[in-house]
């Protein structure tokens, strides 16, 4: 059979966290680059358009199916390759896991989209940018000041950091002060050296331009 | 044991989707009315702040815990009273669930709440509610027709069905045109006569001010 294909961006923060996903749990996969900026963008093709409905990555065929949605992906994952679980057992923990996931994926990341910038304006984007991420990032360190050990939940990685260091980045791009949520930083630079976090980093994706891997 | 107390607002969709998962489960709550308009909204003030750092509804306190967002609670119920599932068995099939959830509670909902249209202003809101709502609406047609049987994911009720009911009324209140969406329809059709989504409507609860049950 042939390995997943993963159509993704190298800065999508989205693509970001099932790359990720995918390392941990040790899945080969291929990766097509769509570019969200060249020609208009690429999500926005009728070919892809079959693909993806919402024209944005990721995407992953895996199993015969196309999926779509970076978090009902990263559980699809965690349904079928159980091998290094993303979700705590325990339940309070799971749920824990997912409130920071949400907190991050439906209070943050949508709101400082490439989409959304467009329809914001050049001029009033990054102040944009910068109040949701920082609400968002308020309620994020709150949340970890409970459930943190070496990692979001606890001592061991899981869906909740896949999603938190894409995020730390796009804050970063957006000149977000981070200096109020030092245990977002800490578990940040904790993942920093990990070697599925690296491999998953947009200055290693295929599709990164030579000349701007930060941008 | 008490029961459990569901800190919601009527008009809030998000607290709406669990007022349907709760009654479908029929697992009894008490309601504790935030008022996210009085006061420049109760959400904001110090005390429940504590309860959701995040300063929105809903937030749910129940076996011990206090929980806050909406799809992380709906699992953490699926996973601790497995009593009327809100997931199908099927692992594709929860991936679809998981799929449409998220283009509802990630790709629409947010970019179409209060806090946001605040910041929108009062004379592009409309206008960027309708844009966002019919942007996802496009894909979650697409995906139920090949998904939907009676409800979004065949003929059982899921989590889906929670999202997209409170979706569709926010469709329109902001005049989408809904036309276009003929399974959507059909499916909150269906839905509107069950009790559990009957007695989650805003129009049925506590904090509905009598004069405006559909504004």
């Amino acid at each position: 059979m042939n390995p997943p294909i993963l159509y993704s961006y190298w800065r999508s923060s989205c693509s970001w966290r099932v790359r990720i996903a995918m390392n941990l749990k040790e899945i080969p996969y291929d990766i097509k680059p769509i570019s969200l900026i060249k020609s208009g963008g690429e999500q926005h093709c009728n070919e892809y358009r079959e693909v993806n409905p919402m024209e944005q990555v990721p995407a992953l065929q895996i199993d015969g199916h196309t999926l779509i949605e970076s978090v009902a992906i990263m559980h699809y994952l965690e349904e079928t390759r159980p091998q290094r679980p993303l979700l705590p057992q325990d339940v309070h923990k799971r749920a824990k896991v997912r409130e920071i996931i949400e907190i991050i994926c439906s209070g943050i990341q949508p709101l400082q989209n490439l989409i959304v910038l467009i329809h914001v304006g050049e001029e009033k984007k990054k102040e944009w940018a910068q109040h949701w991420i920082t609400r968002g990032f308020r309620a994020v360190e709150k949340a970890l000041s409970t459930s943190a050990g070496k990692y979001c939940v606890g001592d061991e990685i899981s869906m909740a950091d896949c999603c938190l260091v894409p995020q730390v980045f796009n804050a970063r791009r957006f000149h977000v002060d981070l200096r109020p949520y030092p245990i977002i930083l800490r578990i940040d630079r904790e993942l920093e050296s990990n070697p599925a976090f690296r491999a998953a980093h947009p200055s290693n994706q295929p599709d990164c331009p030579p000349e701007l891997p930060n941008k």
